[in-house]
């Protein structure tokens, strides 16, 4: 009697939610046990770091990577694999920057820099000029054109240390770094000196994304980014003498677009083929480190979230479609023209999943998505337990998915421990070497189970 | 009228509570604030590593490490610094080892082991002789006496790569290094070669101490640990050829018992001073790295809650006192010393919470406790939560503060991401570069929320 009971109870347990907490506990553990033992992330990016390299929209080393990727993922026996084409904007750094501080003529110390990604560069002599230190735009306009004319505008704000979220501390400088030369040139500055966006203090400048905005061409000036031991170097030697010059001298230059590729794979859904649950990173990088984290990680982990469903043989009842997105970096046409063809086709996207915030210990994701969908999400939080997955908070998701925004859809972003995150991003110092095998696959498999447990159950 | 309801409310939770929610709130952000921004722990960690170095028991550097760390409590103001002497066991490493695996007469391949603590030496010819790889003790005990004597015997049981904690894996596999001599030597095995307890697979090799256990002395063979790397090759090349040959050369020693000490500091409790909260590490190290994380930094997070109390005016109701045990590593002989003097002055304490599990991003806490403190300590998660800590479970504390074990006090460890503690530990890459400051200083933070939480509220 006893087991006809537990057989009623296991029955009515399957019908109404499919399987039940055990099974889907055991699925969960399968997706997590794979990714640590049998994981191809790893060495997927140690090619994609190690053999390719840097990879800037617009580089022989992108395009290298859109081959590689799809060639990997036709490796997976994927349903369809494709690349989707996309004009992309073409800047090369050149030769390396130099720049020094002249103290008293003559006398000269070297600095560590970096043209920001965008900028023009300095005339073939290099700038050297007085430099004006400011935090704040605000700083900028009461200083006004008199006190700026002619002088590099050097933007000192650090980034918070105080905030737990290095990426809120981020969001609270970066400003600095992409609308810094635009602000600084209607005063009539020369150029424009970033301190880097970095926590730490080390000697590594690092670059990143800057506009002109509506700026015309010829009141454009020369933007480069100067490493945190350097920024508080030169503040300190203006304190002594604020008659001090700055030398810079960078060759960058802005190329015609070129064309370049998203690359896609998917697998067919068994039940509803129409609907679509997006995994993705970007697959373009910065020159100056291989990109390891930012965003080689986001790339492999999406890549193995396929091979996870392939390999444990778990059908989707949703299409499981992976984007490496080209042009995250400096434009975001991937982006643009991946939501461009989802609107056209009318494609609904029940999740769109970016990991695009490094290859470290996975702590969790942010939504962007409706409470009630946000609050079925919290339902599941005991799974993710085991995992020391943990956060689950609404707040963004990912610059390129939030292209896709609309009421049906969830918006996420995979949250790895962030510390760590800005001593390597967009500088030399992001590199595999600072990639743990580990966390990078941890990240893998919680993206796995995010797209599993959205599979079975839905939002609705 | 309702200024007056307030007002009572707040006199209310002031008189339940000593403080409002919000009071301690705010108290816990001076906390985390102070110590992203304010604290010494990365630059004491810097000399402790850096300047310091290694620092095994009974070694100069070990003694160095003593006295620095009285004269930084000093400096702390503290109501008083003082030092237990205890004696511990004095282990040489000697010059460096040598190890090679004979495929063929003369044709000789190099491979990386280090001896493990308080192994004895190899004759100064070394030893060579044929291996028998095993995975457990049960397999050992199978082989018998007759295929092993005379033998190498190498422990070749990897961690357990799909455990979410590392330090479940290490438990799993840790007896092979501890107990592997004194088990080989009883079936007449010539030496031991344990498998370097690391997750990845690299070129280092990882030492930790081992026991003889009962063995009479002239019965004791040389142990030493084999880079995870070496120990695939050597499992690989053993599987084509089971008569190849393996000869390793190393010349460590034991020397009679050395007198050192546990440093100890302490802020008199304003309200209980005959109670005490107990924060610690231990001081002592291995010697192939700088023991940054092992547990140096450890040492420096718990000197540092006393800083931050000390900088912010907290005055402890209870007696607030740093431990920084010596000899943790091999013998717990500070911590045995000092559960003796506990248990002698008939002390009391509330909490003693250990960091010994790497100076990485904090996720929490492991108690040792009965279930109404470990409940009464769940009513403080919320707390914790803007600081992304969100690990509290039953399960163990740490080496240094579990011999003080007993129904009254609460024992803990402090539990950050363990991903990439193995890489490190007992190896020379366990070294300051390996250190992020602010992973660092929350773990130090955190520690100090508990201890104010605990001070402010106990746990009857």
């Amino acid at each position: 009697m006893k087991n006809i009971v537990f057989l009623i109870i296991c029955l009515f347990c399957l019908f109404s939610y499919g399987q039940t907490k055990s099974e889907i506990e055991e699925r969960l553990s399968n997706i997590y046990d794979f990714a640590l033992t049998e994981s191809k992330s790893y060495n997927w990016l140690d090619h994609l770091s190690n053999d390719i390299g840097g990879r800037l929209s617009g580089s022989l080393n992108a395009e290298r990577a859109v081959l590689w990727a799809k060639e990997e993922l036709k490796g997976l026996d994927l349903d369809s694999v494709w690349l989707q084409p996309v004009m992309v904007p073409k800047w090369v750094r050149g030769t390396y920057e130099y720049a020094n501080i002249e103290s008293s003529p003559g006398n000269t110390i070297n600095v560590n820099i970096c043209a920001l990604g965008g900028s023009i560069a300095t005339p073939s002599s290099g700038i050297r000029a007085n430099v004006i230190e400011v935090k704040s735009f605000e700083e900028l306009a009461e200083l006004g054109k008199e006190k700026i004319k002619g002088k590099i505008v050097f933007f000192n704000r650090p980034m918070q240390a105080n905030l737990i979220s290095t990426f809120q501390a981020y969001s609270g400088c970066v400003n600095q770094r992409y609308n810094g030369a635009e602000m600084a040139a209607k005063y009539g500055a020369a150029a424009v000196l970033v301190r880097s966006m970095n926590l730490r203090l080390d000697d590594y400048p690092h670059t990143g994304v800057m506009s002109y905005g509506n700026l015309p061409i010829k009141r454009r000036i020369p933007a480069a980014a100067i490493s945190t031991n350097d920024a508080q170097l030169l503040s300190s030697m203006i304190a002594l003498n604020p008659k001090l010059r700055f030398f810079l001298k960078q060759n960058c230059k802005n190329y015609p677009d070129v064309k370049s590729y998203n690359v896609i794979g998917e697998i067919k859904g068994s039940e509803n083929p129409e609907k679509i649950i997006l995994v993705g990173g970007h697959l373009d990088s910065w020159d100056l480190g291989d990109g390891a984290h930012d965003d080689g990680a986001g790339v492999v982990q999406s890549m193995e979230v396929l091979n996870i469903f392939k390999s444990l043989k778990f059908r989707p009842k949703n299409t499981l479609r992976v984007v490496l997105f080209m042009n995250e970096e400096n434009g975001g046409r991937g982006a643009a023209a991946y939501a461009k063809r989802t609107e056209k086709l009318k494609e609904e996207h029940v999740l769109a999943v970016e990991s695009d915030a490094g290859g470290f210990s996975p702590r969790g994701f942010s939504f962007d998505c409706n409470d009630d969908y946000f609050n079925k999400i919290l339902t599941w939080k005991d799974y993710f337990e085991p995992y020391l997955i943990h956060y689950f908070k609404k707040g963004g998701s990912a610059a390129d998915v939030a292209p896709l925004k609309n009421d049906k859809t969830v918006l996420a972003g995979l949250r790895p421990d962030s510390q760590r995150y800005f001593d390597h991003h967009h500088s030399e110092m992001d590199t595999f070497d600072a990639i743990n095998k580990r966390e990078l696959e941890l990240g893998g498999a919680t993206m796995a189970a995010l797209v599993y447990l959205t599979d079975q159950f839905g939002f609705e």
